[in-house]
């Protein structure tokens, strides 16, 4: 989800970031219904990545790593109220994206991008966090979710924005119909899209555009014209409407004859949400449990770059990648630095998509203010393993839906600091049998893994959380 | 896993028959390692089946429904022993394909056919039971699968045939060693295969081969080439052998300039054994359970149709398809009819793979003599649900690693055949999610399946069961 185009004369970036979308829920992926050809083909032009990741497996500091290339434990998308809990930005938490970050586009706008985000923002609702004041120069969309509304006359209902302007709220003037699920919001978001391109298509200047949809985060929706369409029921018309969309997208810059000038990526912003499924809810494939965990299947996530004429056709990597490696591969499409006095975590791509070249480097699985995973290469060793509480699992919550791994899918935090539970994702991506302590291979592995560890944790400078819950007191 | 080729003067067949090898293997089908290119390609030059079944979720019954177009519970490929036992023919059963049934090259024999088996042949190890006496005209393999070795001499260990004569034996003389996992047996099945073509291609004979190769069944082997080349560990190195031995069959194909004259199916004789994962058993993708259960991931396999000319490249279908099609369709090929004496199962596909029309069909989930569960539409019942059995499970056999549905993967044998558990597998591939008793949608969907279920019920004449356990007193 960032796209980034480059040509003698200019450099275009353009982005489409899904909102909780499964790697399960693409054709390319194995989705059984197969019904995403315009991804599909999308990665058959391009190059597909097997091994990409989110910094978080939740909306909001997923969103704050892509912008700014870190952890969300360093730009303050997290939260101290409770130890590894994920936090996101809704109406009671009034923080938001420091000023003291940089965002891409803040830094894009340096070598002459204009700059749009199309969608949610949700990286702070209050006026001192509004994207106009972080380096964009247009938005269409809402701070926050489309779910809701919220009844409550006290909280807000959802706002949506065109640049400074508050235009409407979801539901009142872009309504959502949630007995029929349709709503043609992605329809609006693809007009915003196409009407962008052109413009900057015609006057001929590089722009980044960061297209982050609303679907298919519950409560689903489509447009009538993909109600019905799929094998999947409502989640499936969604999936297909975005489909359509990314493909239009796409046609449209081959159209501009601007495809070639044009670094297209496409991911999701944490795992499908398996409380939701099946009728609002994805597929995270063959991956463990989903949204709000730290494994796989919280936090692995399809991934395609495309950019006809530079990237081979019909590519596949397996370079570990991560959302906050769009920001810094972004900035080396933009001919920029990353800012060189913080920390960045996200590493720059293009040797892995144009050269084919194997970077190593580690993921680390954060949630909310704990390390609870990393990997290296093709072991994951996780530090602390959580599906959710007894107390949301009683009310019938569940992260991982028919799925109960001894150990591992646990209701209670446990802690395996000292002795790491270790998978190999080669032979077991679906995280269902720790090796054993004892052999050879725990040891080797977990030897060089925390050497690794150790060192991320000594360097680590957790900035403020900016997403504990607010004393309202106070306010 | 049965090719035919088909052109003005001459008419050719092939087939492909991985031993359990699941669904979720193949990298188009998104296993994540992604390291079947061959298959891959094949799918990408041919047509890809995503609801394509076995008739039976092991071994011996598959394989004799796949060549007799019937299901076991007709053509006396089950037990009676037990409820709902799976059955197949190891040392201790003396039963076998009966005289009686009529096994596709022995039809094909009437359209000038020349019939070779490659590999595990698994309808009886006695004399009467030898594919040569079945219509095929070459065979090398052995009668059952290579794992064992049986060391009780009272037991003989496994042979190898070629033709008539025993030529030596597993680990005896075809050297398997289990400690490294290396065996050359997939090459010398790969030669086999290469050269049964070239021979028909210059003899301008029409041919059906059947390459019914025992990887990857555990113990799981791969020849040294290959050992140590996947992410996967072993089992993947054995796939990787099986693409790559697949890859070289079509092209040679090409290469002898027959390819738009073979038609080429890949597929699979059960889901993946899940009591052999991770390092021995393959992946099913995100179905449930495995090898063995009447669940999606016990019977829907891989599979691609592959006839470069006549079938469109990139094809995907929906088509409800089963083993025992590829019976019928080889006939069709072939323009023979099916025999009219007797119930055939398998319907011809065709239709559906050249001109892309979907068969209304019920898919029937057979587990040894009951009738487990039936397909139509989208729609999945269960009349019967059951992993394994307690004593099984409390000695660590597992058919569902890491999964559990309530109420759905029980260790007891459970009836539901009054009110049967619906699954809809277009939102729901999982089978997590029953539907409820009492709504619409299950009324509506379990009238038509009833029916079905009813005219399926009242015209089933068993056949003799051949794979009861054999009354040594009597012997």
């Amino acid at each position: 989800e960032a796209l980034l185009w480059k040509s003698k004369s200019t450099l275009t970036s353009f982005g489409v970031f899904s909102l909780q979308m499964g790697w399960g829920d693409l054709g390319v992926f194995g989705e059984p219904s197969k019904e995403t050809p315009n991804l599909d083909q999308m990665a058959s032009e391009g190059m597909l990545f097997l091994d990409f990741y989110t910094a978080n497996p939740l909306c909001s500091p997923s969103r704050a790593a892509l912008l700014t290339g870190r952890l969300p434990v360093r730009n303050g998308f997290y939260t101290t109220n409770a130890h590894a809990r994920n936090a996101y930005t809704p109406q009671d938490i009034v923080g938001g994206i420091p000023d003291s970050e940089l965002l891409l586009p803040e830094l894009l706008k340096k070598a002459g991008y204009v700059n749009k985000i199309v969608g949610k923002w949700h990286l702070g609702h209050r006026p001192q966090f509004h994207p106009l004041k972080h380096g964009f120069d247009e938005w269409f969309g809402s701070p926050n979710c489309h779910f809701g509304p919220f009844d409550n006359i006290a909280l807000p209902n959802i706002p949506v924005y065109r640049d400074w302007e508050m235009i409407g709220r979801y539901y009142e003037d872009f309504k959502i119909d949630l007995k029929t699920g349709e709503a043609n919001l992605t329809q609006i978001y693809l007009q915003e899209a196409l009407d962008f391109i052109s413009k900057q298509q015609a006057s001929q200047q590089p722009f980044f555009l960061y297209w982050a949809i609303d679907a298919t985060h519950a409560p689903v929706y489509a447009s009538k014209h993909f109600l019905g369409t799929s094998q999947r029921g409502l989640y499936g018309d969604a999936v297909r409407e975005i489909d359509d969309s990314v493909g239009k997208i796409l046609k449209h810059l081959q159209k501009l004859g601007i495809s070639e000038n044009t670094f297209v990526f496409f991911t999701s912003d944490n795992g499908a949400a398996l409380i939701s499924a099946p009728k609002q809810g994805g597929s995270n494939g063959r991956f463990l449990c989903g949204k709000q965990t730290t494994f796989e299947g919280g936090m692995r996530e399809p991934a395609i770059a495309w950019w006809p004429g530079h990237i081979p056709a019909g590519g596949v990597s397996h370079q570990l990648g991560n959302v906050m490696d769009l920001f810094t591969t972004s900035l080396s499409l933009a001919g920029l630095q990353p800012p060189g006095d913080r920390q960045i975590d996200g590493i720059d791509l293009l040797p892995a998509i144009l050269q084919g070249e194997l970077i190593d480097r580690p993921i680390f699985y954060y949630r909310g203010n704990e390390m609870m995973a990393v990997r290296v290469g093709l072991y994951k060793a996780h530090y602390w393993t959580w599906s959710n509480s007894w107390e949301e699992y009683s009310k019938g919550i569940d992260f991982c839906p028919g799925q109960n791994v001894s150990g591992v899918t646990t209701h209670t935090q446990e802690e395996h600091t000292t002795l790491p539970l270790l998978f190999h994702l080669g032979r077991d991506p679906g995280e269902k049998y720790p090796l054993s302590f004892a052999s050879d291979e725990y040891q080797r592995a977990m030897e060089r893994i925390s050497a690794i560890v150790q060192q991320h944790r000594v360097t680590m400078v957790p900035g403020e959380p900016q997403l504990n819950v607010c004393d309202k007191a106070v306010m």
